[in-house]
């Protein structure tokens, strides 16, 4: 098979590895083709057509593989021009929004529909437990002492390959630091960007209002960036020292970051010497295509990715984990010198053991495909019973926005109808720096209810909705 | 049995758990007694004989009773005015070492006997799967949520019965803050001080040098302050804000707090509204007689206690608590808005398991008398090899403090030559502000080594020792 890829026209050789599939080993060919340099910017790749002949496969995927690579920024595609190597790529964003529609339901009481939480009904508590028995019985006494701040080599060996694997993250495990949570992550780098002189720092504008207020806590000042439909507005960042992303899937718009404001930001970091903190919190929950890559596999060296186990297991591990670039291990190391490692070891390798028997892999097929279920009930819902509800942000995640696009509605006193009725969902209002000029629109966390109690969570909510749907 | 205490010739009711051993219970009775002010300040206390014969107990009983509450400052004993309750007690300190001695021994490789460790060969790997597998078949699905990130109600509520019951800890549930490791905990603590306007710490020397440079990284000035066979010299503190104590066992001298200074340093703490962290590192540990009860005990409004589970189980665990006094409550909050809890949910329900069943307790017993073997060994080879050694710091905790009184021992050139036998130790001057100040010892964790290896550490540090035994 490998031979087959020096036919690409390029005189390229491009390694597919055995254990992939098809179209993912033409992805992760391209992709490390692109990074290590070998295909260098402005370089045209053969047409779909050409190319799936050359290799004897579909069309449909080697276009597959392209659209992938396209949407994670790594090649362009024009009109006119073709499939080129992207140096500076630019693209349409990825169309997210489902239109509105019409019907009727009934009620439940305490409904909680906020983001930000997985199902904690689907916790793998078997899978967990078989984990922390194969550890304690095979982990040598020693590792129960102090052990490396970043956390255990273990963890840190599995993780690199794991986010390699599910999340294009380019690493070695000297880089990757086990945090006790994505506050704790958030400030240990806020932490090091000071020891390395950095004053202030962007956030997204929506985004979670604690988060801002961590950066400023630790004396950094912070500016707050807007997010239109391709995602943060890159042009209105100035001199900050970093700005903290959800490129995967804006929280809480849930727009992606498109492929040309991709190559915006990384091209701003490189121009700077700024750095870019992608938050990857739900970046396993992708459900219409493969999940759009991380953008730190485009520069490791500006890039640190940030990802969690609290959407894909728990929040109650508190574990999460970074990716930091070279030039930040040193400052990391000074700014956890006080900071021990806060993460159980047991946790630690009882994770490790998890992602690597392939338990973890297992757990999040089910979740996929049960939030997956979840989506399209509101999706349809929403259309069959709404005539003017707009759903966005549902290509990935654990949460949509409900708009009434045309229409006149009150943020608060649709939030207090929905409260008096037993429903609890956040107000898009609450993430803007400043609340009194946000949009309208509310954010539902469908993966938040227990699996048995979805059905009536959403009838709940669709018939509360219904009784105040605002005058097109 | 209850009514018996009403017979103690003061009008006073003192009410005796059936739970209690007589003389723990008669300790208890007073104790509380004292503190909720039913004997106030200069009370006079009957005789032991006297007291002894309206109990029906043997002396012996009341007098041992007597002293514990003596060593904790609860009570006053002088030569002519017998026993009285304390206001500023005063009364000599603990006689806690050991004299010189003798004889030889042989080598073995890697010998580490550095303090800070328990042997972590006996970490109870069985009670803690167990505790595991019950929590995660009992535990509700919402509890692997973002909780209280002062912790986990359930541990918050066991721990309060454990400290109050082990430690003579007095405090609610609602004052219990579960930390991710001591280091956390100081850190918290510092940035609680910092809230409510604290400019500057005092800390003991010697003392750990990372924990005053960590004080120092939250914005807080840290002085030291010198520590003497009473422990503390209370009277050197000036105007700080807080002082972090460590009475049972100093760290690493290993002296105990006297009352006397037990007493001058809650006045002075009473007279400035400055706080004490009393740092109770190895507080389960003392092998001759019942544990000094906590300093928190005597003033729960001022002293901020600290335990871990590091020492007890296993710093791997990352697990450690605070009780704090209701004035540090809100500012606590405050600094923990972004500190989440760090602690998973399981490892604190687990640990919550552990104690409520019994086997903590149960594992404490047997590495007491594991710890104390080793210690009476230590004290042994010291005593007949070692012609001019003397040991202290042995009543209590898992290291001890090996001097050459009288000789021109260095530091320096004993560590080297132990480091060329395989033999790593501690000198007591790093643990100094200044350290080319600092006395002539070396620290020895005895309890570090695995069981099976301890014998030939042993060996193998006197063996080192003799070669090396200073001149006269």
């Amino acid at each position: 098979m490998e031979d087959e890829w020096s036919r690409l026209g390029l005189d390229l050789h491009l390694r597919l590895s055995p254990a992939h599939g098809l179209r993912t080993g033409l992805e992760h060919a391209v992709r490390d083709a692109v990074r290590d340099g070998r295909l260098s910017p402005g370089t045209p790749l053969p047409s779909s057509r050409t190319l799936a002949r050359d290799l004897g496969v579909a069309r449909g995927t080697v276009t597959q593989a392209y659209d992938q690579l396209v949407a994670e920024g790594y090649l362009t595609s024009r009109p006119r021009s073709g499939i080129r190597v992207a140096d500076q790529p630019a693209g349409p964003p990825a169309a997210e929004t489902v239109p509105p529609p019409h019907a009727a339901p009934s009620p439940a009481a305490g409904t909680d529909l906020r983001p930000g939480l997985p199902d904690l009904s689907g916790f793998p508590r078997r899978e967990w437990l078989a984990a922390t028995r194969r550890v304690l019985q095979t982990t040598p006494g020693a590792a129960f002492g102090y052990g490396d701040s970043f956390g255990h080599t273990e963890l840190r060996q599995v993780l690199a390959e794991y986010l390699g694997r599910a999340r294009g993250v380019v690493t070695t495990p000297e880089r990757v630091i086990v945090c006790a949570g994505y506050t704790h992550a958030l400030r240990l780098v806020c932490q090091a960007l000071r020891r390395r002189g950095a004053t202030s720092v962007a956030f997204e504008d929506p985004f979670l209002p604690d988060y801002p207020a961590l950066a400023e806590e630790t004396g950094l000042r912070v500016s707050r960036i807007p997010v239109d439909s391709e995602g943060l507005v890159v042009d209105r960042l100035t001199g900050e020292a970093a700005v903290i992303v959800t490129p995967a899937h804006q929280f809480p718009l849930g727009v992606t970051l498109s492929p040309a404001r991709r190559a915006q930001l990384l091209a701003w970091a490189r121009r700077t010497g700024a750095f870019v903190l992608e938050d990857d919190y739900d970046g396993e929950f992708r459900y219409d295509r493969q999940p759009v890559g991380a953008l730190q596999g485009l520069a490791p060296d500006r890039v640190v990715y940030a990802g969690t186990a609290s959407k894909t297991i728990a929040p109650g591990l508190r574990t999460a984990w970074i990716v930091v670039p070279p030039g930040l291990v040193a400052p990391l190391r000074a700014a956890m010198r006080w900071d021990e490692g806060y993460v159980s070891v047991i946790d630690q390798l009882a994770l490790a053991q998890l992602i690597r028997t392939g338990e973890l892999d297992r757990h999040l097929r089910r979740c996929r495909a049960r939030y997956r279920r979840r989506r399209d009930r509101l999706g349809d819902a929403v259309t069959r019973h709404l005539s003017h509800g707009s759903l966005s942000g549902i290509a990935a995640g654990l949460h949509a926005v409900l708009r009434f696009p045309g229409t006149s509605a009150s943020e608060p006193l649709l939030l207090s109808h929905l409260e008096e009725r037993g429903v609890t969902v956040d107000g898009v209002a609450r993430f803007y720096g400043r609340p009194e000029d946000a949009p309208f629109g509310i954010v539902i966390g469908y993966a938040t209810p227990p699996e048995h109690a979805y059905g009536n969570a959403l009838d709940t909510l669709i018939s509360a909705l219904r009784e105040r749907e605002p005058a097109g």
